[in-house]
């Protein structure tokens, strides 16, 4: 590499040049379908039909972007580009095309005038590149299409990265999201010595949709204030003269990556357990929405406003009205001053980029990771429960499992991680604690905390799903494992964005030049069955069918009955790929049913017939069919086939139980779906079917809708929920023993059951008054034996 | 009332009386089941079996309840409480307990020992009272079960209410979560002189469930300048040493009350037109958590600790051991200075209580608001579009829309109000502009804005899906009317919120003493089947199948195909109340089919036969029923029935339109569903139905899974987005009129239909050629005019 004086006026005319070079690319991928290069007179021949796109954020990114990749050449820098927001899909595409990577990723799009025409043409337009930065983008791992992620994608992807630095551009717009806005006190989790580093870049353009923004608003002060007070050093560059804007940007971003290189160089004299939270920069850029665009459009403020969200200028094929203008403005970036008659890009520019992997469009860490690495898994069975008869024993479950999650830990110290919204130890993963602790730089009290250090595997010290979801996002995208355990129903809040990230996966699966991802696994505990003292806000399983309605190939959704199911599950998790896995778990005292054998068997086929549960050979038909999905289905359905064998000896029952729920479905729905066959000879084709389910009940209906046999109960979730103990939780929903036990008499014996139904009904009776007086559940339910199975 | 010295230490006397009892019944209620006045000592048969409850945020709040009746009294006050924190559940039952409010409301709690006794029974007791301020909870509108919406529920709740104050009281958990940071935002909406105030305190009691929480290990530099950048003046209260307290106390909320009412006169001297955004003040208020409970247990501390989130005494009635701790702890608090040998508390502490309805306990604004008025309508059918022919003429249903509400703002100037996330332009609502502005208090560009004033009717100037559902939640638990309009797909970031509000919802019913409330209207529109530039993230009609989940008594989904319909269903949705009516609708330029008298059919009998689609009678039986339900379904299913017209002549078709697409539910599922007899009539007991959906399609397997005709193909969103075309990304999902009428002629002819197949195959081979090459969709298509209808 030539030894370049970074500071030097030809160099920075040289960027000048790159920023307009980029900023006429930008603008001709809105525009253009034939004479890339402006040679001829622009006619309605050139312009694309509909021009599609969106102009205001472009080219204040496409200035940071240069001067990105001047500080990257300048201090050697391992950096990467988060675009925060959304519809500036051009930026990352432009100058990854003036840098070289567009065209090695893509080779179709050459370097000369046929190259920059097809670039043009595919922006925006069906099967084309997005108007995001989105999977297909070069250097992205982040899509600009639903707003407010961009801080905790940036921060999961640098943590165990040390030598990293994210640069993060936020939007004005995606700063005022709920889920941006507590993205800034990430700095809390950020270690010096271990992490690498955010560069925060706030791209205050002024404008929004159709409304201004409330930073924009704001004084200088007011926002030094905010961030100050959130821990961040601002760092301002305003203005709206391109050439003033260089000089003063380089001054400043000089500052700023001096400052975090000499917080890290300060930091690294000592160990990574003696860090403290250092005062981390962050940028303030404030240039005009659309800057560069033409100034004004009948009589109203164009540039600078928000009217240059979108396509700015009114010009099409179909409306070549004002086409000069349009042309007009495309030379005013000069393209002759910076392409070549055959479309290349001249070299005097083309060599400001950094060289090779060093240039942001081809980072490594942006396409799976900097040399990804697979967990090391301990054989599960290891950590397996053993009993002698099902039923036998208890256990804590998520205890359990923190005991094989130690393990991992251990195996695994710079790339596996756990992420959760304080609710680690409440979701009783304390054995993880006897190996690490939770990540936290701020101060930490010795005699009020606990686990806390400044380097620790977990990380869960902030109360919010979207920075915790989001860490995992940004950690498993850059090839690293971990995953997310919340309480079930707070999933919820996070529902689109496991919508967007599998959204990401079908798209990055397409491309071939795509690495893959370990898998998103995410851990619903303390579930909607379980929730007694929190009561009915805490009471939702919809994440299942949430993530049902999605590419059946991209999810998974195992419900464990037990340890030893749950651990041969989350074995599978932590080794898929490219999957959104959720675990729906139990983090209470809970009988313990299955075997290695079974589980291992369940986990293979998706389900088990539970010979010690049935009354039947496997082989044999029987007169209904028993099957349960979750932990509390699982005790309230063998319960209930105790309760039935006892009154009724004779009727052949069949026990199913299912673990990967989606595994039900037909192969026409999900290729993964078991065949017509083999469904109907575990549930047959005529024989009433109960099913005890832990989610909502309308899955399991449009499961069985697309077999033969419809002869179907379910006893889910029935959005009857209250404070009460966890057992009358599922009997308010009818998801209960007693209710389990009608509905096999009914289907059974229908008018015959009437005794039996009236018994049981006295049985409720007895429960409901029970609790309500002593509030807690009779002790012959609490200490049910299941004697009567087989 | 007596004339008080509200600052002589007698008057702090008994506050600090009013405190101790406070937080004597907030402890009491988690332990004890009899002795509620420790009148005996305390043994096991007083305590409860298990102890269940929180205690960590309960006395700081107690302490602010007890300083906020004084500012009442003193500044006659028109306040009421929000409670943030989650598990506080004793404090506003504590409190209100004392200012007799709650006996009022549930009179078999008497303030006597019986009432006490019975009050600390039924606490987080199976169907007792909840945790967290909750419906069954005097003076509230929050529920604490899911954090982070205090502050937009307190913004809806004062718009339009000059004369209220919400003391907003957040937790440093809840503080931490996204929506709580971006709805400091809220004050660029709160205009001084028609809107009331918020008094945000943020408690820093500094620990969560298992962490110390972020903003409490910041200097109080640091948490002020956070504040003030966000347009907040800070001011501190901190210790623990409770008299001391209270004099802190007393001056620093004098000083904020004195300050929001001269914010307040100041403003009020002008109009509301001319009105700025001040600064308005918060309070930071440090205590520890858990603050007056022991010290330490086990040498480790709870006071100040996380260890005091839940119950910090292991004591209960099956391991009393330490029993006298308890009563120790208890007595600290000299119940025998506070209630007379009754149970009832002295006159001496009970006349600091507020008078009659400014008790918050009981303020109407708290119990679906002050003086709520029903919404005057104007007739929707003045707006109706009239067409001779169906499709004839094309219309933007939300600019039509438009013309409706202007008329609403009009006709009511102070109840009614549009909330969406900077996408009221973008959705078309441009009619509104035409009467009102959006409601902006920080300053405004008169070159560069639009729309914008310190007064208006709409709020949608942040970014921020969490805020604008917040601030409609809160404007119609106190009983005023509007709605909230987001693109489909990101209505998804607030599935939990309106989980939650249906929670509230389904509690509040179950309480003779609440009222009840306006709907709240949920308007998704740029849907999955429209968002043709937007790409793949802005592609989700999932939220149909995420309500149908919920109570079906309190969920509506309304599918309107054109202008018509949509008004039909919008004059329905705002007369309707106690419910979430989620009403999908179109913004683009869409032909118009329906009648003013068939829509009014349609929204009475929640769907219609269309004659003039169908090529039978009304009772005849078809050999096939294609359906509809969505605005471009309806479009396509149309143009299919046209395309198999020509081809089939002797095709006998019914078309059917669902406008209420829950009602065809059972009955047993939903109690508006239709009976099987009708539901057979329209769609026959055995004929092929082919069901063109807008969402995801288990949703309607669901749904026909408990009817007899299973002959059913949907054809729904498939999730295969992209950036595309309008039809291309229906095309894409198979919701085409190609492969719909592929679909009926597979149906009906089977292999006999395999050479029209084979000619739609062409057409679709066609079709993505052209697509691919010209960006746009073929002519044909877009030009096609339902010729074959009948």
């Amino acid at each position: 590499m030539k030894k370049n004086n970074y500071n030097d006026k030809k160099y920075i005319e040289r960027m000048d040049k790159w920023f307009r070079a980029a900023n006429y690319l930008s603008v001709a991928q809105i525009y253009l379908r034939n004479n890339p290069l402006l040679k001829n007179k622009l006619t309605s021949e050139d312009v694309k039909l509909y021009p599609i796109g969106h102009w205001g954020t472009i080219p204040g990114q496409n200035f940071i972007y240069t001067h990105l990749n001047r500080v990257i050449n300048k201090y050697d820098l391992n950096m990467f580009y988060i675009e925060g927001p959304g519809h500036g899909g051009q930026v990352m595409i432009s100058n990854s095309y003036l840098d070289g990577s567009y065209s090695e990723l893509y080779p179709e799009i050459k370097e000369n005038e046929s190259g920059l025409k097809k670039l043009f043409k595919r922006f925006s337009f069906p099967g084309g590149s997005a108007s995001h930065a989105a999977p297909e983008t070069p250097g992205s791992i982040h899509e600009g299409g639903e707003l407010g992620y961009s801080l905790s994608h940036a921060v999961g992807a640098i943590l165990d990265n040390p030598n990293i630095i994210a640069a993060t551009i936020i939007g004005d717009g995606e700063a005022e999201t709920g889920p941006l806005c507590s993205g800034w006190f990430s700095n809390v989790f950020i270690n010096p010595v271990n992490d690498g580093a955010i560069l925060p870049i706030i791209h205050l353009n002024g404008g929004k949709i159709s409304n201004p923004t409330i930073l924009a608003r704001k004084t200088n002060k007011e926002l030094s204030d905010y961030f100050s007070g959130m821990g961040w050093e601002a760092y301002f560059v305003e203005g709206d003269d391109p050439l003033k804007m260089h000089a003063l940007m380089i001054k400043e971003l000089d500052k700023v990556i001096e400052k975090i290189l000499s917080i890290q160089k300060e930091a690294r004299k000592h160990k990574a357990i003696d860090a403290t939270m250092p005062k981390w920069p962050m940028m303030i850029v404030r240039t005009p929405k659309g800057w560069t665009c033409p100034k004004t459009w009948n009589n109203e403020a164009i540039e600078g406003s928000f009217r240059a969200h979108q396509v700015p200028l009114p010009v099409s094929a179909l409306k070549p009205e004002h086409i000069d203008e349009l042309e007009k403005w495309l030379l005013s970036y000069k393209p002759s001053e910076l392409f070549d008659e055959n479309g290349k890009i001249l070299s005097e520019i083309k060599e400001l980029a950094p060289i090779g992997n060093k240039r942001m469009g081809i980072n490594p860490i942006t396409n799976g990771g900097i040399n990804p690495k697979e967990l090391i898994l301990n054989d599960w069975t290891k950590f397996a429960l053993s009993f002698e008869k099902p039923g036998q024993i208890k256990a804590q479950d998520m205890i359990e499992f923190g005991k094989y999650l130690a393990k991992i830990i251990e195996d695994n110290p710079d790339n596996f991680r756990i992420f959760g919204p304080d609710e680690t130890k409440s979701n009783r993963l304390y054995e993880v604690f006897k190996v690490t602790n939770r990540q936290w730089l701020a101060p930490i009290s010795k005699t009020l905390d606990e686990w806390m250090s400044p380097v620790g595997r977990v990380i869960d010290s902030q109360l919010s799903e979207h920075q915790m979801e989001g860490f995992l996002e940004g950690y498993v995208l850059t090839g690293r494992h971990g995953f997310f355990a919340s309480y079930e129903s707070f999933l919820r809040v996070v529902d689109s964005m496991l919508t967007q990230h599998m959204k990401w996966l079908k798209k990055a699966n397409e491309l071939k030049w795509r690495n893959d991802y370990p898998s998103l696994n995410v851990i619903a505990t303390s579930t909607a069955f379980q929730q007694d003292h929190n009561g009915y806000t805490h009471q939702d399983p919809g994440i299942l069918g949430h993530l049902a309605d999605k590419r059946p190939e991209l999810i998974r959704e195992y419900l464990p009955a037990d340890t030893n199911t749950l651990l041969a599950t989350m074995n599978k998790a932590f080794t898929d790929r490219n999957l959104i896995n959720l675990i729906v778990t139990s983090k209470q005292p809970r009988e313990q049913f299955y075997s290695i054998k079974e589980a291992n068997e369940m986990i293979e086929k998706g389900y088990k017939i539970i010979d010690w549960a049935s009354n039947v050979k496997t082989n044999q038909e029987p007169d209904v069919v028993i099957v349960a999905s979750g932990v509390e289905p699982n005790l309230e359905a063998l319960a209930a086939i105790s309760i039935i064998n006892k009154e009724f000896s004779n009727l052949k029952i069949r026990f199913v139980y299912v673990l990967d729920l989606l595994k039900l479905r037909t192969k026409e729905i999900d290729p993964r779906g078991i065949s017509d066959a083999e469904f109907n000879k575990v549930f047959t084709t005529n024989k009433p079917i109960i099913f005890a389910f832990h989610g909502y009940e309308g899955l399991i209906r449009d499961i069985f809708f697309s077999r033969e046999n419809h002869n179907l109960i379910v006893h889910g979730y029935r959005e009857n929920g209250d404070i009460t103990t966890s057992f009358d939780i599922r009997f308010l929903s009818q998801m209960d023993r007693f209710h389990i036990a009608q509905s096999i008499a009914k289907a059974v014996y229908k008018s015959e059951a009437k005794t039996f139904i009236n018994k049981i009904n006295k049985k409720m009776d007895e429960h409901t008054k029970y609790v309500r007086e002593y509030g807690y559940d009779m002790p012959e339910i609490l200490n049910w034996k299941w004697e009567n199975l087989k």
